[in-house]
C-alpha cells in the first residue's frame, strides 16, 4: 500500500522525532502565547507535540498529545469545504475571492478598497465568517450542529465538542470581528444576522481537538478527501484540491509565503498554536506548540516543521 | 448693537435671496437625494429653502423654511460641545483627534493604519460616536434626553423632538456604523455597549429641525455660544470656537477645503440635506435642499451659500 | 491707519515677548533638528526667534531674528499664488485638489488609492512639486529666476538668494520627492522633466531669509495682497484668500487641524523650522525655532504663537 | 528515463492540442493587448501558440513557436536565481520579502504601510527592481551581459538577444518604475544609482523568446536546475525551489490563488502575453498570447492551461 512504502522515513521517525521536538522546544521562548481571547492565555508557553499518522492509522509522536486546545483558525479549512459541500464552488467564490492578501488576518482595509468589497479569501478572518454563513442549516444551532458533526465525521471522533468557555470568552471580546461582520453585512456580503454567524463562527473555532486528532483530521486531506483507515470518501476531491491550494497559499497568515519556502507543504495554524498539516498521499501531521511568533504561527511548530520537511525533502516545489 | 450695523446686507437680502434661491435650484438636478437611509429618499429633491437670522431674531427667507428634516451629521457639532461640557478637553481629545482626513465619512482606514486607532475628528462617523458615548448619562435613555434638552435649548424650540422613522430606518440599516462602532470598542475607544451607544447617536442624529430651527440654532454660534436673543449663555465660547474649528476644517465632508475656499464660513452639513453656517457675529442661516453631490452635500445648497459669500465678502479669509 | 488702532497689543507685545520667548525656548528640547536633509541639521536646536511687524513696517523682535534659515515648505505658499498669477485657477485646480489629507506631507497613499491621481492640496510635497511646474518660463532656469524674483518682491528684499549648499543637499538626498514626481508624471499631472520641475522645486524651498524676511513676507498676505508700506499691490486679492485658506486648513502638515484650534490663524510652517503667520489686517510674523516636534512643526516656535493667539483672542475662529 | 513514462499523456497532446489550442483563442477577444508599453501593442491580439517539450527534448507544438516576444515580468523569476547564486539567500531576503502581497504589480501602498518598507516579494515590480540591483557586475553594463549569458545558458540558445526597441520604450515611459525605484532608494532598499538599476531591470525585460525558448528554460526549472538534455546543472536545487515557490504563490500577479486553484502548476506571466510553466519532472511549457485579462494575464494562454491541467490532473495539489 502507498502508505507503507516509505519505512525509512517512519523510522527514522520514530527514532529521531523526540530530539527534534526538543530542539524545536528552544525556539518557544521566543514566541507568547495569544492573550487576545483570555481563555487561550492558559496554555504551556514551552510545551511542543506532533502527532504524525501514515494511512493504515500508525503513528509516531512526541509531546503530550492528548491534551486538548481548540482549533480556532484550523478549523476555517473544514467549514470552507463543508460550504462548497453545501453551496458549490458558484456560490462560494461569490463571497470570497481565491486570493492571497499580504495584510493581517484581521484587516479590513482591502474590504473598504478593494472592489466589489469581498473578502480576497476564506481563510483570513473576513473570508471565513462569511463561509461561516453558508454552513447549511436553517437556524445557527443546526448550522454549528452540522458543523460539529462534519468535524466529528472527519476526526473519527464522535466525542469532539465546543468548548464553552473558549466560546463565551471569543464571543465576548470579539469586538474586531463583530467590526468585520458588519462590514460585511454592509457590502452585501452576509445574508444572515451578525450574531447568528458569530455565533457559529465562535463554536468552530472553538471545538476542541488533541493533537492526535489533527493529525487524523489532517490524515483525510492527505488522502484527497477519502479517510485511508475506513477506506471512505469524506469530502470530494476537488474541494479537498480547492482547501490544499488555500493552505499552501494563505494558510501561515501572513507568513505564508515564507512557510512555503522552507516547509512547502499545506497547512493551517491557529491562534491556539495548533499547525495542521500534511504529505501528500502519506501522512497527516497535528502540531501544537502555544507560544506563536509575531505572525501568529506556533514558533516551535514552524521550526519543528522546517525540520522535518528538510530532513525528509517534503517540499512540493 | 452690533447685529444692526450692517442695513445694507439685510435690504440686498430681503431684496434679492428669493432670486439666488432659484438660480441655485437649477443645480438641485446635478445631485441626488440620499436613499442609504431609507427615510431619507422621500425628500423632494429639487426643494431650496433658506433661512437668515439675525441677533434680534429678525428673518429673511426663502422656501419653504417650516418644512422638517432631520439633523443627520449636523448634531455632531453640537453633541461634540456637550461632551466638551460634560468631560472638558481633555477626555474628549483622548478620544478622537484635530485633524481632517482625506477620507470618506465612515472610512476606517486610518482605524486601522494610523496609531492610535482614534478617531481623527469627531465630525467623521467614527469620531461622532466616540462623542456620542461622551455625552453625560448614565442610560442611553438618559443620554438621549440630555441631548435633547440641550438641542431644544440652543433652537429655543421645546417642541424638537426626534423622528422615529428615521431613527428606526437607520438603526436597522446602519451595518457600517455598527461596523465602525465595534472597531472603535476594539481599539479601546468606546467604554460602553455599542448598541447603546449607537442608539444615542442615531437619536441625535434623528433630531428633526425646521430651516429655520437650523438658523436659530447657528444664531448662537455665531454669537460664541450666546443667545444673542435670550442675551444669555448657552455654551462656554471655547467649546464654540472649537467647534467652529473643526467647521471649518471638517464640516462639510470631503469638500471642507472646497467650501472654506469658495463660502469661507464655519459651516456643517447633513445627509438630509441640511447645511448650518453662520456668518460670525452676526447672522445664523439654516440651509436645506435634499440633493446631494458626490461629496455628500447639497448642491443646491453650496451654490447658494457660494453665492452669498461672493456677494457680501463674507470669507473669513 | 488700519495698523495703529491697537495699541495695547503693541505695547504689551514690547514688555513681554522677550519673557514668551524664554517660557517657549523650554519646549524646544521637545523636539528635534530636522536631519534628513544634511545641511540643516546644522540649525542650532535650542534657539527661537520671533519678529512681529505691523502695516507701518514697525517691528517687536526677540531672538537673533537676522539669521538666516531656508523657507523649504513655507515657499509653498507663495510659489502657489505664483502659479495662480501665471495660470489661473482652473489650471491650476486640475492639477492639485483643495482638501486636507490627513496623510503624512511626502505620502504617496492618496495618489494610488484616490482618482483622478492628483494631489490633494498645493501644500504636501506632491502638490508643491505639480506647482511648481507650473511656474511661469520656458526653461527651469527661468522659472527659478521667475520665483526668486517673486520672492524678493513680497520681501522687499533684492539681496534674497538661494541657498546652493541647502540646494544641492536637498537635490542630492531627495529620492522620496523623485519618486512622488515620478509617480506624478505617470499619473499625468507633470508635463516637463522631473529633473527639471525637482529643481525648480528644490531651488526655491533653499530661498534664505531672515525672520525678519518672514514677517515682511506675512505681512503683504496680512494686507490681502497689498504691501501696505509701499502701498503697493503686490498679489491679486483672490490668490491670498486661496493661500490664506490653505494655510488654515492645511499649513501645518497633519497638525493643522490643532494649530487652528490653538493658534486660529492662517501659517504655514517648513522644516528648517521656520512659522509665517499673520494676523489679518494687521500683522505679519516671522518665527523660527530649529526643533521640531513630531508632526515636523517648530517645538518652541508653535508654543509661542499659541501664547500669542491667548494673550491677544487672535484666532479667526 | 523519467521524462519518457507518461507515453499517454504525449500522444494526447499530440492528438489533442491543435484543438485545444483552437478552443482556447476563443477567450482571446474578452482580452486585450498591452498598451502602457508602446512597442507590445503591436503584438497580434488574437494568436494563441504554446511549446510543450519533454526531457528529451521532443516537443509538441501548435501555433506559430517560432515568433519572438519579449520576456517581460517572466525574466524575473531568472534574475531572482541570479541573484542568489551572486549573493545568497541572506542578501537576497534582506532587500525583499517572501509573502504576496494582493496589491497591483505595480503598487507602492506596502512600501510606504508595512514596516521595514522593503517590497514583499521578489515577482512584483518593487521586489524586481531590487533584485536587478543585485545581479553580479561592476556596472550596468556587465550586470546586463551576465544576465544574458544566463538566459542565454538556460535557454540553451547563444542567440538570444535584447530587443532595443521594445527596451527603449520601457525606459522612455516607466515613470511608476522610476517611482517605484527611488522610493526603494529611499527606504534604503538599492545601493546603486536608479538609473542605473533600471537599465539592468528593462534589459533582462527586454530579452526576446519564441515560445520554444520558453519550454526550453522551463525545462531547466521542471528538472529542478538541471538541464536534462545537456545533463548539465544550471542552477542550484534549492534556488529552483525558491523559484517555484514564489511562482505558485505570486507568479500569475493578483490572480496567482486563482491559477493555482485552477491550474496548480507553478508558473509566471509577464505582460507581452507568455507564460511560463512546469510540470515538475516532466515538461517545460511555453505559452504566448498577446491579450491580456483584466489581471495582467494571457486571456487564452490561462484558458489553455486550464485545460490541459484538468486533462491530465498536472494540478500539485
Amino acid at each position: 500500500m502507498r502508505h507503507q512504502q516509505h519505512p525509512d522515513i517512519w523510522q527514522q521517525l520514530q527514532t529521531h522525532l523526540g530530539e527534534w521536538v526538543i530542539q524545536s522546544k528552544a525556539q518557544a521562548p521566543k514566541g507568547h502565547v495569544a492573550t487576545y481571547i483570555p481563555e487561550l492565555a492558559n496554555a504551556s508557553e514551552d510545551s511542543l507535540s506532533i502527532c504524525v499518522m501514515d494511512g493504515s492509522g500508525a503513528t509516531v509522536t512526541a509531546g503530550e498529545t492528548d491534551c486538548l486546545f481548540t482549533l480556532q483558525s484550523i478549523s476555517k479549512v473544514f467549514t470552507l469545504m463543508l460550504a462548497l459541500i453545501d453551496h458549490g464552488e458558484a456560490v462560494v467564490f461569490s463571497k470570497v475571492g481565491m486570493e492571497p492578501t499580504g495584510d493581517d488576518f484581521n484587516s479590513m482595509l482591502k474590504l473598504e478598497l478593494v472592489e466589489p468589497g469581498i473578502p480576497f479569501n476564506p481563510l483570513i478572518n473576513a473570508g471565513a465568517i462569511a463561509i461561516s454563513s453558508l454552513i447549511g442549516g436553517d437556524t445557527p444551532e443546526k448550522q454549528i450542529e452540522r458543523a460539529l458533526a462534519f468535524f466529528r465525521d472527519i476526526a473519527d471522533n464522535p466525542s469532539l465538542a465546543i468548548n464553552q468557555a473558549v466560546f463565551k470568552s471569543e464571543s465576548d471580546t470579539a469586538h474586531r470581528n463583530r467590526s468585520l461582520a458588519y462590514f460585511l453585512k454592509d457590502n452585501g456580503v452576509l445574508d444572515g444576522e451578525v450574531d447568528d454567524i458569530l455565533r457559529v463562527y465562535f463554536s468552530h473555532c472553538s471545538i476542541e481537538v488533541s493533537c492526535k486528532d489533527l493529525a487524523r483530521m489532517a490524515l483525510v486531506l492527505a488522502y484527497d478527501g477519502v479517510d485511508p483507515i475506513r477506506n471512505k470518501r469524506l469530502i470530494p476531491r476537488r474541494y479537498v484540491q480547492i482547501a490544499k491550494t488555500f493552505m499552501i497559499t494563505c494558510g501561515m497568515y501572513n507568513a505564508s509565503g515564507e512557510f512555503a519556502m522552507n516547509v512547502g507543504l499545506p497547512a493551517k495554524s491557529g491562534v491556539s498554536g495548533g499547525i495542521l498539516t500534511i504529505v501528500p498521499g502519506r501522512y497527516g501531521i497535528g502540531v501544537v506548540g502555544p507560544a506563536l511568533n509575531r505572525k501568529g504561527n506556533s514558533t516551535a511548530g514552524v521550526h519543528l516543521l522546517e525540520t522535518l520537511s528538510r530532513e525528509f525533502d517534503w517540499s512540493l516545489f
